[in-house]
């Protein structure tokens, strides 16, 4: 199969660091294909937290500008560059990532390793299969980390977050409950619909008791944090001796502030988690096979809830639509749009 | 041997965690003793930062009041309350510990298990007895883990404290380079004399800078931490990628200001470090070793400056003295020194 393609692209460009000032839509060459590689005719990308440290170059890695953000995201392969799984690849729906090099997602088209082009299942839309990896896996690799540390319960913040809602939904399935710490009181009663047993609004006078009656009565001693400022060090100090509080995200942009009689007399420790780290620790083939199983569960426990579609030429309107309410469901990129 | 012991002794006595203003010398009955326990006439014991946080109730542990301070000291075994080690014990110059309970160091006459009273061994002076154990232990420990874990360097902030300077003469023993911080151009001039191959002054402009050439020249990523406040996320931040901050003292009372990048991205850590979970984790056989062992080098690596002796009815002015330089040399509380 042979599509002819065009020459040029359009594709979000990020000139340099300088966050939405920095970035543009562009008229870019096509990429040209090497052995192993397919290239992606791009369905949809969303806007992740990720992305937005990245254009404003707080992200755990810079790509030499000129570049295409944007680390996840779903098409249908177009061309193959040649070899058995990048052939076989032609015309299938694929769920795309993006790491530490080469161009991103939010363009018309998207080159990758043919590898890590994981075809879609039976039943996921493109739109699910959109926001398949940076959340989902988050999720289960959370969970997956609280079940082998046999934690009986963990601390959440950011809990009304997509992510929250999936370790909400994952409750039930690796037996930990989730204590979801939320900022707003509408968000309370949104998780507690959700099947959310424990949701506290960091905001109420007496949140820091609340939450450390609950530690005790669970013996809580890991917490996944990705607000920081002062709630990292009030998270650390309502966890039992010995607790971690391990930061996946820095939502209010602050430093963490934490209490050092917590580290010194109370054995506790703060360190980080990111996600492309679980995926360095792996080799190709597990990372295949994760993304594959997660499928299993997109429409379900890892279902994301997409609010709003943008096409590149309205960029910009997207990520402010998202930075506005990062909470209230995905912002997709969908390239193609004005032609579908 | 039987000495005719008073029924009352002089002590210091803390009626409620205010600091010095819950602090009171009174007159107190000298302690009886169980079978174990000896009776020590107190020579010296030292003010520590320890007994700072301690007094304010922001050490690790607190004792129901009215209780005495002092958590290290000297002194001449004066009674035995029975059995083997107690009565060999007798007459002896010893190194006294207390810990998380009963009545400290000082006082007058202090009770202890004979087990934990360590004869002071020849050539050895009580002065530098009633210091042996608090920072020595500690600066011991601290090489231990540096050689252990194979770090060519680490970093020390604190460094013009007793403890620096310790660390910096056990540099050659443990083939460990100390990168020490100061705060005061003063301290780098003394810290250079006596041996010490990098220092920095926490607050030259470029010292984020220097601190990391530093790290990355010894590839540092272990350091101990004993300001808090800013300090602790600036180390974290010059540190190699992995780089773990151990804070075991928090002498500006602040929190620790954190970057949450480093933890996310760099897979940097934060954690605590207390002498007392080091005795725990060793029985009291390993720690009674310790204790002897360390004497070897109380004249030479491990000693300490004595720069002021105080009886305890000078002991607000003692801890007032002690609070206004306390990188200046040990503060001693010498309770008999009225009779001496």
């Amino acid at each position: 199969m042979t599509t002819t393609l065009p020459k040029t692209m359009k594709a979000a460009v990020l000139r340099d660091y300088t966050g939405t000032s920095g970035l543009y839509v562009e008229e870019r060459p096509v990429p040209q294909l090497k052995r192993g590689q397919v290239l992606v005719k791009v369905h949809a990308s969303p806007i992740n937290p990720s992305d937005m440290l990245f254009i404003q170059g707080k992200y755990g890695f810079k790509k030499p500008t000129p570049v295409t953000p944007g680390f996840e995201g779903s098409g249908v392969v177009v061309a193959s560059g040649g070899g058995l799984l990048a052939n076989r690849l032609l015309g299938k729906a694929v769920i795309c990532a993006n790491q530490a090099e080469g161009d991103g997602i939010w363009a018309e088209y998207f080159v990758t390793t043919a590898m890590l082009a994981v075809p879609v299942q039976n039943g996921i839309t493109l739109d699910q299969a959109a926001t398949a990896l940076v959340n989902p896996l988050t999720a289960w690799a959370i969970m997956d980390m609280a079940k082998r540390g046999r934690h009986r319960a963990i601390v959440h913040t950011a809990a009304a977050s997509a992510l929250g809602k999936m370790l909400i939904r994952l409750q039930a399935r690796f037996g930990v409950d989730v204590i979801n710490v939320v900022r707003r009181e509408t968000q309370v009663e949104e998780l507690r619909k959700l099947g959310a047993k424990h949701v506290l609004n960091s905001n109420d006078s007496n949140f820091d008791a609340q939450l450390s009656n609950l530690c005790q009565q669970y013996n809580v001693t890991l917490a996944f944090e990705a607000v920081t400022g002062a709630l990292t060090g009030r998270v650390l100090s309502a966890l039992q001796h010995g607790g971690r509080v391990r930061v996946y995200g820095t939502l209010s942009l602050e430093d963490c502030h934490i209490n050092p009689n917590d580290l010194i007399f109370q054995r506790k420790s703060v360190d980080g988690f990111w996600m492309s780290d679980w995926v360095k620790e792996r080799n190709l083939l597990q990372v295949f096979m994760a993304f594959t199983n997660i499928q299993k569960f997109l429409r379900d426990e890892l279902q994301s809830n997409v609010r709003a579609r943008y096409p590149l030429a309205r960029l910009h309107e997207a990520i402010a639509d998202y930075a506005a309410n990062m909470s209230g469901g995905k912002v997709l990129i969908v390239p193609h749009s004005d032609s579908q």
